[in-house]
């Protein structure tokens, strides 16, 4: 394990998810503002979120996998993906990224216009039921395109990861606005909630993101396109035990996104 | 024929078009719904519809080729590049599956918002023929434009598959929601009518995409760009006679987005 | 010349114009038309006929190059990168095409709705003169797009040229349907003219493109990404007179889009 | 420092800068006038400037580099990533080009429309700290999408680089053009001062885009993915000593989109 907290990559990875989680807090949050009366444009707050989403997925998928998001992080450490201390790190940093860019919006915006910083709430009808479930479902199919998209064993017309991921969010956001907000993100749900001090059904926003991203995360590893790893092998990646490549090369370890250049 | 039934690959390509067509139809129909007075934003549900085939083609693509549509699995047996015995147990994954995301769909909306499920259905004005043509017009093009994704035998500048057929569905959508609401796939259009019990004019949703996909699929596998294959090779396709690669490889067989690595 | 009139890929290119410019003036102009009261959604149409460009772009871009657009046409063949005769056929099967398509769309369209088929006009206002400058910036971009897309000499990360020039579409629409309805393509603009017989103004369509086309496409050739060609090739290949690869190749000749395989 | 002033692909590098600013500013004023009453549609304008970025980078980014912004421009430079020389030439390129393209549209559009011609502007409530912060923000975010996109260490599910960078520009128009209009580039802000004499606050939309760029530039190439280089090498390049590959070749220099063929 102690490779990795002695690895330059590994703190350039949890800095790029404090960073990334930071900047998509600030710009999500900041385009489902409602500056003029009317009815709000869900397309608009949809697409602000899916493209954040996407250009901090371009900055920093190379880095860090760009989880920005505790429930992906989850599903990669279930999925045996990561290490447990590594998934540790990234979920603190997120954290901390998220309350640090709805900070720097809350100095930003005119009092007037921030109200409860896009808070997640449930819309009057819908159920807790309802919208943990909605919740399952909206971060199910992110992760399942995140899993799908950073498969390496995949070569073929794949087109941008970033934007594939990006279009993802849109999607949940398309469907979900109405019903949760759109949460999809444990982390992005709960820097609003800290900073107006409001967590009324704030459980909703952590349970059905996390039972989502492991369930998109299991069926797609086990189901949909298995892969054949033992039980020990599993069990030497979550502890860290699987020594990481050198330093020196072009992309840094457990990087998903990236092919390497001898299979092109 | 045999084979395929005792084939892991088959039946994880048969669970994928059962799975994919469970999520495209709860989100693509969820983005439709109204939820505030005013006009509905056309542009806002085209982008629900095709990012959502967008992102289940990035999913399963590579595991089923990603039809989530009836009228695609006919263009694709009419075309000999998929066995009858595949052919059938795509259908009734697919139908089976819309009809469970519309179910799911139904259990988390709340009755005053959920009306009769984004029902397809003809404007007033827009007769049975005219709506049937549309729908021809429709579904050939979104055919099109998945053959000419898939086709192996091109090399270049393709892009992503997800976003070009995602887009594609859109296009669709963007035009034919006025005239019949845009079914462009007889799954999408069945489990609404089967849920509410409302099959006026149904026939519409199914002679008009399986027309449309035939035709697209013929004119490109026999004019635009013709496929060099005799009566029998396509008969033995047909029948299922020509066995499958070994399973232990990476991209499963009949798997028509990606690119093989030698041919890069 | 004879070569090219007994080639089967000619046809086949010629009958993909003919085609590809049906439905992209089916589908761009039907995504059009005024259903409800209201103001009308701009973005909404330029999205319309711009995924509609990316389409067909993704269709027949391999078969004929996907001009679809004498314009575009015009500037090919003042780059020297496409023979007389075959220009002259690719036009003319445009224009059938465009009136093709519009025909069918009268056809299925309520009376009330399709209106003089969204014939282009200029914004009261809007000048002559200013009108026809208008056209020839929005074909400008985008035939350079064109240009600097189907370029065989670049090599990187290009992603989707279908994409790529569908978004240059909509960019000019984006722009310009408030000052002429942003026509930028000849034979979508005669379509509607021929059928609602109202040609008034109809030579801004036809002065703006053509110019802003061979513009675009000289500005690329001769300027940004000079072209080493003498004028003696150039002459022979606007006669024809180079002859063609082997018709058992996978890639037709003429087909600017794809890569060579052994290029990659 | 000589041999640039020689260098022809130098010299339609710098026109290149001209022409993409000119086509810029153009387009993505003119996206932003508002012809009909009724509240601006934010995702509309927000789209115009995004797919602005996208296409002239798709047309330029292999001859110039598609900068195109004085703070992408200084962001290079910061980062030792081109000659003090050619930054110079670039950025008076730019704002000339800024000009020149507002002028034509000035020229083009109804005075009743054209207005102050989409001058940046701060929202009331919002102050000048914060003005410049988000200005900040939006350039930042801009400019690492740039760099990560452009990194020629990277291989891997990059896609459209035209699409990615495009996207990021969208991005910050989404977020911030109810604040300060969204500047992210100095020339775009200046044409239209210059044109309509108004230069109240115009400071912000220089120091805010100028510390956000380079913020932007050194976080991504000393921490998020450092470059291994000395300071000789860095300031040999910032005097232009280091001398450019021969002239015929394919790719010219000091272009960082593209792969070298080799390395595919």
């Amino acid at each position: 394990k102690m490779w990795e907290f002695r690895s330059m990559s590994f703190w350039r990875a949890v800095f790029a998810e404090f960073f990334a989680t930071m900047f998509f807090v600030f710009f999500g949050l900041g385009s489902a503002f409602r500056w003029a009366p009317g009815p709000i444009n869900i397309l608009q707050v949809a697409l602000g979120f899916g493209l954040a989403i996407a250009t901090l997925v371009q900055c920093v998928g190379h880095i860090s996998g760009a989880h920005i998001n505790p429930a992906v992080t989850f599903a990669f450490l279930i999925g045996s993906q990561m290490s447990l201390f590594r998934a540790l790190f990234y979920i603190a940093a997120q954290m901390l990224g998220a309350v640090a860019g709805a900070a720097v919006l809350y100095g930003v915006t005119p009092p007037t216009i921030r109200g409860n910083l896009a808070l997640n709430t449930l819309h009057p009808g819908v159920s807790l039921g309802q919208g943990t479930t909605v919740e399952i479902f909206l971060t199910l199919q992110y992760v399942l395109c995140v899993f799908a998209t950073y498969d390496e064993r995949r070569n073929g017309r794949m087109g941008s990861a970033a934007i594939a991921i990006g279009f993802s969010y849109t999607l949940g956001h398309l469907f979900g606005i109405y019903y949760t907000g759109a949460g999809m993100n444990p982390a992005r749900s709960f820097a609003p909630a800290a900073l107006s001090r409001n967590f009324v059904n704030h459980w909703v926003y952590w349970v059905g993101p996390m039972i989502g991203g492991a369930l998109g995360g299991l069926v797609y590893d086990f189901i949909l396109f298995p892969r054949m790893r033992g039980l020990s092998e599993r069990l030497a990646i979550l502890k860290g035990a699987r020594p990481p490549e050198p330093e020196g090369q072009t992309e840094p370890r457990g990087d998903p996104i990236e092919l390497k250049t001898q299979s092109l």
